[in-house]
């Protein structure tokens, strides 16, 4: 392994709540070095500043391709659209990239322009491997380029993989609820205290980004459904549950999901198939994703809760659990459950 | 109105958190006047005392018929099952009655007992007026005992009215949420400040006691479905959402959905019918329930959300707005929007 | 009292907390009418949309002096600085003015500059009488510009106005905690949710703008001290607490503070003395301010708790209290306790 | 180092918040073996089925001394009054103990009884060493039993050290303020999530029981003060703050002072010394106490403010770093900051 040891990892775009998360558990890793972490808002200050929790002393720096390029890998949390510029010129550079945004995680370039616009950097689109790693680890594997994926989907493909794969979801609706640092570090109305303190409320109703993503993937599975999804902010930090609520084609037996979810969960360190509905603190600040499946025989329907961070699992944890992937590391290092 | 100025009314159970807000509201009421407030656990403490900011000084007592069975109205906050004698031993001296329990919501007693056991009072079995009092405001009017709504029923109801007299609903999907307090006063693992704190998370779930209550009363509306229910804590005191998704029998577009939600609104005083998704902090200390209904293009289903305080119009706000009808009061007196 | 009936009051400044919060109580009094609530930022907004749990439809205009100025009374809710010359103007028209800015709270225009900056209108500097209602309330009733007190020195002097009158005051320590609705609506790296929340930290150490003003007044009744003051945000939206430790030229004995403070409550229906320690939720939404005074054995020290809520009775409410005393209406009309 | 390697190590007492807490610190410590995990209450669940993200598998079993005597150390989490028996056990069979109570914390007997009444184990009162490794590092080395400090003594005692040891501290004034589960995991009216959701309150005034612990340290550290001390519980779930307010008497400059709180972090690895007051936030989930000290001109006082995380400096994290420090081992180890 003495290859990959002391990988230099630069984050670009360390400022905004990902970012910085993601810069401390570079720092923490036994195998990466966090070389630089970058802002064009913060540039200059600490990130301990900024975050004091995260006990990163590191200043940020403006980005500078010369000085940050000459690394092993970047993890970049730039907003949509801005990504992909950056993407292409660290790819260039010969440097592997785990990009945060949405820039690529969409296999249909009109469909991407359609909700984002137009893209920064179109050569390189369809070069993503899809970064949930649960589903695609081998080609995550062996990727210079992975998109990183939702919060939202992350928790949705989670909990609905089994069903997807076994064919026979007719139809699904997901009740989506997140903690208010999934609406980013920007001070707005929105995310003033006020506003969200004993509050909770549905948002992005009908026209949320992470649909095309959702449906993009559920179909890769095997469920060519359009997905009803629809999102709440919930009065708390840090913290996502997707309460699906799931139509099939056939009859489910509660034996028959446990087995399923069973043999999904085996397999991968982070999932954990429980049998009461999770809460989002069991899973607060880890990159595990907790699952429940009820077969429902009162309505026919399948539920399934799945609960994440999504700061952690939702974002940053699972770039380095991809980047350990990249790296030919065991997923779990340095973000053990 | 010289008749009914200064009706008596007295709060059976007043140290749960529907029952004290009963007893604060009927306080202040200009023509009703608190005689007596009860309590088995907490007799001989001032209401003050346990809630301070419901400013009402009255000392709690225990219940004792001879003494406080001399009033023209009670409202009985007792458990379910505890309820049932209590009111008809009320009834039985001429008191009109509004019942905050389970007890006399069901219209079938076979399913009351497979969901709550044997009932207290089966004579009066069926004597009850469902107390939503913008579905069944005639019934309540004349009514001698009426059964209030729980807080989840209320919400869906009203959410779902108008959809569910058009005969369209072919099925639906009812991902609700309630504040902490909804949950009881009751001291418990689940109360606990720490339990709950940054935690969200589903209960209830495929078994909850609203179930039957909900199915009833979509019938009676016209919708005879099973409806998906299922309920989660959210992290916050008083606050109540449900967001449905409907499939309907036929296409509604969104002109549509607007004329029906808003000539559902325009005859009821605490329907807010508005054009964004409500938070559960726009509603907070009111009788009003806020309403959001939305033709979804993609999926081609229809999502309504609506949004309520649980302790006041999912219970003791409402009591008093169906306390209002039965003196032949207008419906807002002393709980104005 | 027909000469008053139907004041016509406008609000200036109605799109932040503190103003929108005395737009719904003007609205809702009995003999105040809300002519105009008006905001720079919001102009063409209604206050239901900034704040739905107001439920007041009014829309926010940009204040025009020709079109506003023809009223009995007005609340000014500017920031500091610039609430001066507003102040004049509507002086000027024979408008009665509650201003809830700072600008007119200081008696010495040093001081004044020295914390604030240059005064907005000089001529007018010493015209205004301090709105504490329970210590100034004769000369409140006879006057034209009335400067709401901070929320800050509310609670404090309300703690302590009885032992500074009995001149036994040698030095005071008061650490006090307010909701983030006190760091006002504007969106701030300090005021997102995910700052605050789970978070509790002191700010204005040592030079908080409510300090010179607690002086003034302690001297006023007759402590000359240089009060130690400390302000922290608490994770809750409303509240506000103090905690005074007094250090006394005399010792004081438990039952000598309770009947010192029992004779300070009983003139003033807004105070209430307690035997034990309020909590801020105690007082939420109201005008009360709840004291526990305590002669500690064990340090010879008087220890006096006070809460309020610092968007009530630190601000919005104490306006409208300010307000039917100047036309004399029973200070309590309109906000009950 | 291979003698204190896979150190087996039980705690007894496991379900309580800061049990469970130490518990899993253990399970993770990379010397030390977490041999049992002991609960009276809840024996026979498992670790994980109270405290999902601590993810400790372990099954909690009722403490049977000839099972679990036979390992090198225990953390014991009791009740007062019902450590000491155990404790005394459990050194009888020569395992070392961190006592998490406040049995053996006092060094006066007499002051022992009359705050929690007659001692349990009377003939090892004043063997133990008290647990603050920042001020009796050396003692603890060589420690058989060490009396882990309360949450609150610790804040204060790191945040006066400086002071008390210059002898120059005439009075001091500490306003504390602890997160809920300083309140333990007892599910009570107090701990009642609606009773603490947006409420601050003070508890324990002129009678709280880490009075005489933080009293009998500062004098030992050279202040012979009886320290003004009140709590307060926010409504957040871990976190402390202590703002203390000194009276000196001799003045000090922010020179002095900044040269001797430097002085005192340097050679802590768990001490911030910052120039901004610090958050509890800044401190979550670590063993780190942040202090912030400040030379007031306008008083004349100096103010110190110190941060930690109540369960985790306040309690179980410092109870790893006393067990590192008996197993001679580096203090950080397990709690890296």
């Amino acid at each position: 392994m003495s290859c990959v040891a002391e990988a230099r990892v630069i984050v670009a775009g360390a400022s905004g709540y990902t970012g910085a998360l993601a810069a401390r558990l570079v720092d923490r890793h036994p195998l990466f070095a966090l070389h630089a972490a970058t802002s064009r808002s913060d540039a200059g200050r600490s990130l301990d500043a900024l975050y004091p929790y995260h006990r990163v002393g590191l200043v940020l720096e403006e980005l500078d391709l010369d000085r940050h390029g000459e690394v092993e890998a970047a993890i970049v949390a730039y907003p949509h659209g801005a990504a992909a510029p950056v993407v292409a010129a660290l790819l260039q550079r010969g440097v592997r990239v785990v990009d945060l945004s949405a820039d690529f995680r969409l296999r249909d370039r009109a469909i991407y322009e359609r909700w984002y616009g137009e893209h920064g950097a179109p050569d390189r689109f369809g070069e993503a491997v899809y970064g949930l790693p649960e589903i695609y680890e081998a080609q995550v594997a062996s990727a210079r380029l992975v998109a990183n994926p939702g919060c939202y989907p992350t928790a949705t493909l989670l909990a609905l993989a089994p069903l997807a794969r076994s064919g026979t979801i007719a139809d699904v609706v997901v009740d989506a609820k997140s903690g208010v640092s999934g609406a980013g570090r920007k001070a707005t109305e929105t995310t003033h205290f006020v506003s969200m303190d004993e509050n909770f409320v549905p948002y992005g109703v009908g026209a949320h980004r992470h649909m095309p993503e959702i449906d993009q993937e559920l179909a890769a599975l095997g469920a060519a459904v359009t997905a009803t999804f629809t999102p709440h902010l919930m009065p708390l930090d840090q913290g996502e549950l997707v309460s699906c609520y799931v139509t099939t084609t056939e009859p489910w037996s509660q034996e028959q999901l446990d087995g399923a979810y069973e043999v999904w969960a085996e397999r991968h360190p982070f999932l954990e198939v429980v049998d009461t509905p999770p809460g989002v603190r069991d899973v607060r600040d880890s990159n595990v994703c907790r699952i429940h499946a009820r077969a429902d025989e009162r309505t026919g329907k399948v539920f399934v809760f799945a609960a994440l961070d999504n700061l952690w699992k939702g974002a940053a944890s699972q770039a380095v659990q991809n980047l350990n992937l990249m790296f030919g590391l065991p997923e779990t290092l340095g973000i053990e459950p």
